[in-house]
């Protein structure tokens, strides 16, 4: 998962986009980049790292121009080099940029078609650089001579939606001519639009979240829909439309259940509200499961749980406590010669206020339980914190499948609800009782806020992957790349080498 | 304010340290420093910035030694430059390294006085470089040859009572002997010290909070006493004394309003618990001051108030929400040449979720009101976010006066609650009302956490300078260096020269 | 000027390329780049600055495979930025890196050709960019599918001769396939080949001079043609071509006079030997304009003018000294708030030993006067250091003409010797008698040591600029450019914008 | 070896500080530092690393004040930390910061003294830390009260002197008072004196070469005289006093032969006329060693043994040539993981021009031969440029001993003439013959120029050291030291915890 914002000003944007991209951070701290446009010429600075330690005043300073995209990465497994932070760039036709939040699934297919055909060299393992090339290819392939009208970008992107598999949100600038930005056909990744009125004009900002807008005082005008592209040209001008054939809403649920900002509001669901929902859901369950006279206190792990939390406690009329303070300052673990490694443990990201736990049965609240090796830490936690029963709650199902869509998941053997019955979970977690939401529950709770979203991508929960592409095979190849990242990389250097072999020996 | 760490123990203390100060670090953001001891041998890194920024590999490759101290720095007035980031070091007697937490008010006579007396030159404009000396000379004249035994140390400490004013509270190494941590007469600042037990024996930790030896592992032993001094040799052997004449404890209550983290206990009083006596004694007051029944939600203004919060809401019987959202990446504001700034506003950092205000009567809770701009911004976005009426409350109240043990306050014209009435500072604030807490409930507040706890540093609110020699025009003179810093250190400088002048003369 | 280096090894190559460039290091310091190819893929490296500091540990780290291309790149006005360093990339067809040394003449015009024809967006205002993209150009052109021969390749250098003019000594990777060199038809910039047999097979190293073969313990081949080219595959075979038309060999006679190192061997003459020959062509025209009794020593200013002078000294029978000592260490002038800059000058580079020019005429030897200053400070330390007469003498003929070929040299108004003659500059210069070589003893002094070389590049002495397409005009627009750098940038911009608009209404 | 300068000025100092720094960083590239004095405060910068990599700008704007001191170190075994850069500084009495060249041989002693009497604790091995708290006990024993005089100064020197035995030029600043510069009684080390008259008074500048003197625009006073000292107070008039009982002046023959710039001249000796001279010694003794028709040509090592070569070629009446170009840019070799380190070697430094080497008999002249690895390189280069015989003359007497006096020497199993008659190093080098200087004509060398030198520390080549404190057991303890760091680093560090054992114990 990756954050992405674009904006088209009549002022300097090198400040509002990294001021934007700190509203993003929380979807990436891997590394962080900025492209800016000006007379048509491309500037551009990227690096990891956390967006204030990436940008320094002299990057600021070369980042000039009035409009221009920006991205913050979310470490992945296999792809976490500098070489591959975003925004990509790519000098044919007219000069492009661009970054997107997702992950395509024919990215090898692609890479392929790609060099067969138009003798496009891909020199990362990043889909980003993949998806750029093809938007290009296609742009140069809807265009004669150096026109360029929206029509043509549009008939690209269409050309763009009809080749790429999975899941993509994406903004793009070409150089003098303005700024484009395109969700997938299944809209499973967010993007939305605002816009600012000022003397000299509107100026547009494009972002993964609604919360870049609010916190930068642009007016939310929409999401963009699945499959639609927008582009506003160097004179300001929007222009919209929809590309894709068949294109269906599915947002992704683990955006609403960790991913966003609870003060997002991401296709017409307010993330918080859908929060509240899940916890009133979670609550029935609880209640269906524990005795709810026997809990004395609710408590949330901060910070996403919070109002899962909150409306849990209110509904089942249980005092709502914060018994756990995170720690906002993390730091590294040095590698000293000859020294021995301090164990960093949970207990410097939480600490547990005794008194709050001291002879109670408390239901801690999660959003969710992925590896559980920290739930189980905290509800250890809460048991040296002098806690009598311990009982856990997650707001979201249990997680039980990879996810290809962009978010980083750990192969199946790692997540503690793979092959194990709640009571085994529960088990391992040293808990006293579990209780997981249901799939429906959790996609209730969103469409309970915005009845008009009916599906999900809810693949990690449920197996479905609404692309219709993903093959157990491409599974499991997947997570043997994860597992051993060095083996798959020589198999794909060697395919790649072949190619080329056969090639040159045509 | 700032954080302080001292550590002994039979292992390698940097990386302890280091994890020590970022649980500390909300206590300083400024600048941050280590100093470690081996064989007799100090090294030493400090700079400005935040802990993970200023250690580096190589730095904690240098800082070698089974024990140590650290220091992160909340930026004051005046005191902000890298030479003067703790600790600080001096090499006569026995070479000494000395952080501080705290003030001293008479400082700029102690360095008249050692300079006349003992020839100390003090190269910067920090009390701790003061105090190091003081402390310094202190041993030099309690001590013989090169035998210091801990009746010697604790002679020093007992002196350094007596000439110094003001709160601190101070870790120190003295070099091939052991680590010295003590604390003001008055008690003011806060200090504790855990122990660990090893294979190799017992290793202890001294810290301004407990949350320190949480996080560490560490167990709590108790605080330590106002006056009071405790010395662990370096063959790790803990020797306690008091040393001060008539020691009384008189904690600072802001740090239980706002500075601490909710999950230190300080001076017996967990903070967290006092924070929600807080919320229920500003529960009785605005029952008397607003009609409950009005009131349609309690909010927090996250993070430092939502236990006051919390047990308002429980207490008023109203529900309890959060519609503030807090952005937790801070980043710069770059000056471009010819390029307006992009006013960085509250909204950066604080964002609403529309839907908990719209329409109903929100009761907002904040800790405590200094120069109350943010408070009118954030009265405004609650409007904004469409809500009915807007209330106020404070966990803390009105600021009044300046702090000079150690929290930097702005100066008297800059708090909105000087010379103005409460209306008046509803108004100020846009509230449709406002409602602060007494300063009794206040104190009281902790004294039922703690009853052995009676007297309490609460300057800024009731203006009691505890220690008893702080003039109007102290405070004059302290407020005039800080409206004009540069005509002050001026002033300083001349007098110094002067001195200097008079010295050679003679 | 700039250096380049280009390798195909059987081993990692980063640190072969970092000291190869440290090798041509005198050939640019302004900055530094590097990109190497493993497994068809790139890896670059590049920023302002010494190769010594713009190469740290993570960089080399990343710099993997055994092939590669460097650069260092030599100040020239208006193309300074770090997004100007070379190598450059451009990803179709294929994937290709390119580096070069020298000045391409008619690079508005292929850019806005490539930008109509091609939509290849140029991003910066470096004419490498321009000469890449053409090569790109031409090799999707020579090329049907993936298939990519040497006669594919060879046939788009051979379209590059015909469309490019200017001087160009270029390296590039094609990913995948192999390292190409070439030189542009007038043979103007040098580049020459060399190879190292190793148990794996035959390394090659291609260099801008034949030093950086020495240094790396390669065996010189030959130099590159003018118009020829090399590539050298994946399998390590070297393929030659001769790819111009009309070729012709043209050498930079600066090269010898001041910008190659002594030890390099080009075109196959030995800089060091005809800096020899300059100094006894010299000698006869001091002979003839000076009585030689007179003159009681004679002195190099060091380093470039050592051979020039010992060999001058030996023919006119006068004693060889050297009175100037050169400061190797170069440092920054700082910009200080409110403090006045000391002035640097010669002094600080440039050391005079007063017991050699106590009392004596002395023959100052220098390799060229361009602008006079520094040989104006010059002479006035030889008499503050006690010197008698002070006689100047130029290795090189007057400096007239500006360089457009690749060398940085001031407009002619800055040239002392525009307009003016020889006695005019002489007394500008405060020289006693100052005597310069002749354009045709010049060309003789390189001629005799090699005597195919026939003609050459001398245009900043004769004005004949040999590629035949260097205007009036053209030297105007270019000196204007260099007056007024922000008008000749928004002039260029204002062009750009206007094509691109056309372009779009179209 | 280390480089030292420092000022009295009338206006800031750091730029000149800076420049002088670079006009002795010949001296010592492996560490730099700065302290400035302002308004009795000082400012202190000092890192490892070249000057012009030590110093960025807010480093600069630090270091305020119109007189400070600066000090560049050279590599010594032992004594590289960035903790032991230099000056040092110690805050009582009055504060002090020093800055050295030379090395202590009574250094343990001195800090064991230190330590029993004063209780002053040094924390890094550096003998500049021990001189300075030396030096500032002194001042502390010399004066009463707060009353500085220079003859309280100057009695503190002569006491200095007293105690610590070694070689020594110091400059130091006591805040407030003003700058103080001497040297050892036997003035080993050189140390000079300069002045430059502004508007506002006479400014003086003290370095270790005259060479910082010119290049700064200062004139040249006269060499600081052994055992002498001289204090510039704030007011910027200058007191000078003789410190020593029995003052005798013996520089260091090596500054001669290779540390020093040429074009500086020690004690009334230009360096540059004493190379000449060496070179004629060597001329006499080549000829009564080797048939003089028999060499064809003379060639200097560059860059040292540049002014001898010459001198020896004139008085042979033999042809001086430069065959060897000297590589100016030097780099780093990096560690890569799984990748071979390609070898650096004398090549990368030095290239032969095969031209000067054909078919000759060459007589290579080096300024002193140490290890001897490096002449076997360079007579393999000369023969594999074509060389008929290689003859290798050293302007320098074999170098037997190691130095105790700042010069770091290899341990006497390292140096090549170490117990090998002069045929056995000349097959060494595989020379066809070595001719060494002899030790009396190195003298006398030195002695022609400036008649009044008499004796010289020429300990390396005659084994007399001086200071008449030098017994084998030291010299046997540090070449032990040296060959084994880690355990003399142990056994110090036991006998200073013995020591502080006995101390607490007594």
């Amino acid at each position: 998962m990756c954050g992405i914002v674009g904006v088209v000003s009549n002022n300097p944007v090198n400040q509002l986009l990294y001021d934007a991209l700190l509203l993003l951070q929380h979807r990436g701290q891997d590394a962080a980049g900025i492209a800016t446009n000006h007379s048509s010429m491309f500037s551009m600075h990227k690096a990891n790292g956390l967006v204030r330690d990436v940008f320094r005043t002299r990057n600021m300073r070369s980042l000039q121009g009035n409009s221009g995209i920006g991205h913050c990465r979310y470490p992945t497994a296999g792809s976490s080099s500098e070489e591959e932070a975003q925004p990509f760039y790519v000098n044919a036709p007219f000069g492009i940029t661009l970054a997107h939040n997702g992950n395509l699934t024919n990215q090898e297919q692609l890479k392929e078609e790609m060099f067969r055909n138009d003798r496009r060299h891909i020199n990362t393992d990043s889909d980003s650089e993949v998806l750029l090339n093809v938007l290009a290819h296609e742009i140069q392939e809807a265009t004669v001579g150096l026109a360029l009208d929206p029509d043509s970008v549009f008939k690209a992107v269409a050309n763009v939606h009809r080749r790429v598999r999975g899941a993509y949100a994406v903004v793009a600038q070409i150089a003098g001519h303005g700024l484009l930005a395109f969700r997938d056909p299944f809209g499973i990744r967010p993007l939305c639009i605002g816009a600012n009125e000022t003397d000299k004009g509107t100026e547009y900002l494009v972002a993964s979240e609604s919360v870049a807008l609010d916190g930068m005082g642009f007016r939310f005008i929409r999401d963009i829909a699945p499959g639609e592209a927008v582009f506003i040209d160097v004179e300001g001008k929007l222009h919209e439309r929809q590309c894709a054939d068949n294109p269906s809403l599915n947002p992704c649920a683990f955006e609403y259940v960790y991913l966003a900002r609870p003060d997002s509001v991401i296709d017409g669901a307010s993330v918080y509200a859908t929060r509240l929902r899940m916890g009133e859901y979670l609550a029935d369950k609880v209640r269906s499961q524990i005795n709810v006279d026997d809990i004395d206190v609710v408590m949330p792990i901060p910070d996403s749980s919070r109002p899962a939390a909150i409306q849990l406690a209110l509904k089942l009329g249980v005092e709502y406590r914060e018994g756990f303070i995170k720690n906002r300052y993390i730091g590294r673990t040095f590698l000293m010669p000859g020294q021995a490694i301090r164990r960093k443990s949970v207990r410097q990201k939480l600490n547990a206020i005794n008194a709050e736990f001291k002879g109670k049965n408390v239901l801690l609240v999660d959003d969710s339980i992925v590896r559980g090796t920290t739930s189980r830490e905290i509800v250890q936690m809460a048991r040296e914190a002098g806690a009598n029963k311990v009982y856990f709650a997650s707001a979201a199902p249990p997680v039980l499948f990879p996810n290809v869509y962009g978010i980083d998941m750990p192969t199946r053997d790692e997540l503690i609800a793979y092959g194990r019955t709640n009571e085994e979970i529960c088990r391992e977690i040293t808990a006293d009782a579990l209780v997981f939401q249901d799939v429906d529950s959790l996609k209730r709770a969103i469409s309970d806020v915005n009845p008009a979203l009916k599906n999900f991508e809810a693949s990690c929960f449920d197996g479905v992957y609404v692309t219709g592409d993903v093959t157990p095979e491409y599974l499991d190849r997947l997570e043997n790349a994860r597992n051993n990242p060095k083996a798959a990389a020589e198999e794909d250097a060697a395919r790649t080498r072949l190619n080329l072999n056969l090639a040159t020996s045509e």
